[in-house]
């Protein structure tokens, strides 16, 4: 069945959803996007998510296009015209179509390109990888210095998950000066000793909403929190590791570069983790 | 007048020319480019661009779609029916439309999203800054690393670019590590006791097609050429500084941080190389 799609202020089949040559995001990767999860047909974390979106916006010297209303209005109606039980909804806005390629940012008051689409994920919540965990394996950051705006500059990220794969993984983990960034679309922790470490925020990583959410969690469940970088030698030798991520909540690692990490199964307090994640994040589902 | 463009092997009125919003170069900025020059209606260092093209592509696991001859054909036609004289033709290839967006890779039957357009701009070979010179700022060189590779990842340096208008410039020199990596869009170079100095090739710069042929030039004229990286400072008291770029060919940098260059005025060896650069390019010209 065609997707129906959001672009500009049009609801349209996915096929006929295009945009110019010319367009900002196509010549330049001068655009931001968000990824909010759908579960039960509602919306997860979505006031994160917008708040993030106009961050990402304004470090790059625009402004958010719409009102949190209406990014809502959009939202809901394309999960209600695409039937998403559980899924995702993916939001992206350029600096727009100049009509010509030029390094020079154009004119203010040249509209942005806003587009929406859904995904949908039936099983999303109950991923076996929950069970099973992932394998991992690391590989150089190369990636641009600005992590913290959510830019769709991702073929470094896109040809990471390919090395992955082509190394029978399931997902890369980035390092950069000996430590771990994050992965390739999701932030990185390992539990040691009943304490939860993760890497600090800064413009090395991506801000997540899932990890602000879990810290706030694991916070209220009373469980210790470190921000601080590790290295992949730590992280091999801990008692859990986990990643998290909008689409994937927050999901075991298993193995990192061929070594078995909790005896080669999900921990306690990833598992747990995850639970109260799906929990609270529901509860607050909107 | 509207420009006739080229889009997967359609010529197109520029406003019909789409792409899908789940085209790779779109969402992911999985594509790379290439920017030729027209002179008097013909091609300079056309080979030497489409040498790289082919070497983007297959760094990025993608092949080139088209042969040579049919690039060449695509090339002429569109000076031809957009009346070239004096511009650029711009061509972009990504990894197409999977019809939705996932990091993976699409199969590798996905047709490649191909496009191509001009920009008419006379006076290209008598451009008035070759006279007076440019100013530069100096920004952190934030890239991802694989800079040797021509992709559309251009956010940093569209953002340096309007960093350096803000503040009065032409133009931004990157710095990475204390030393000058390249410029925004273009090589850059400074000129010692005779001896003209640019960065070597590696990952880190861009390996400029204007690049190879100023150093072949400027070595058949007996000119000496020393491969190494320089700091800024070193520039700001150097005989001369100057970059290259396809589009500007050979351009003398006059102020850098606000400090005078050479005088604040073009020197000789720069003078030089851009009429050496011109007459030989015209000649191979196609």
């Amino acid at each position: 069945m065609s997707r129906t799609v959001y672009l500009n202020g049009d609801y349209l089949p996915e096929a006929e959803a295009k945009v110019s040559i010319f367009d900002r995001g196509f010549v330049m990767a001068d655009g931001v996007y968000e990824v909010t999860s759908v579960l039960g047909g509602k919306l997860l974390d979505f006031a994160g998510h917008l708040a993030r979106l106009t961050r990402s916006l304004n470090e790059l010297g625009m402004d958010n296009p719409l009102p949190d209303e209406e990014w809502l209005a959009i939202h809901r109606k394309l999960v209600e015209v695409n039937a998403i039980d559980e899924g995702l909804v993916y939001l992206q806005v350029t600096r727009g179509n100049p009509g010509d390629r030029d390094f020079a940012f154009p004119p203010k008051d040249t509209p942005q390109t806003i587009v929406l689409f859904t995904q949908s994920k039936p099983g999303l919540a109950a991923n076996p990888s929950a069970q099973t965990g992932i394998r991992v394996i690391s590989v150089p950051d190369l990636r641009w210095s600005r992590r913290d705006i959510k830019t769709v500059q991702l073929l470094y990220p896109s040809l990471a998950k390919m090395e992955a794969k082509a190394k029978g993984a399931d997902d890369a983990w980035l390092v950069e000066d000996g430590f771990v960034t994050e992965g390739t679309s999701n932030n990185t922790y390992i539990v040691k000793g009943g304490t939860i470490v993760t890497r600090q925020l800064s413009t090395d990583i991506l801000h997540g909403i899932t990890r602000a959410a879990l810290l706030r969690f694991a916070s209220e469940a009373q469980m210790k929190v470190e921000e601080r970088p590790f290295t992949i030698e730590e992280a091999q030798e801990a008692d859990e590791a986990f990643f998290t991520s909008a689409s994937a909540f927050v999901l075991p690692v298993v193995e990192i570069d061929g070594k078995p990490v909790a005896g080669g199964k999900p921990g306690p307090v990833t598992t747990r983790l995850r639970e109260i994640y799906l929990e609270e994040s529901l509860k607050a589902a909107i």
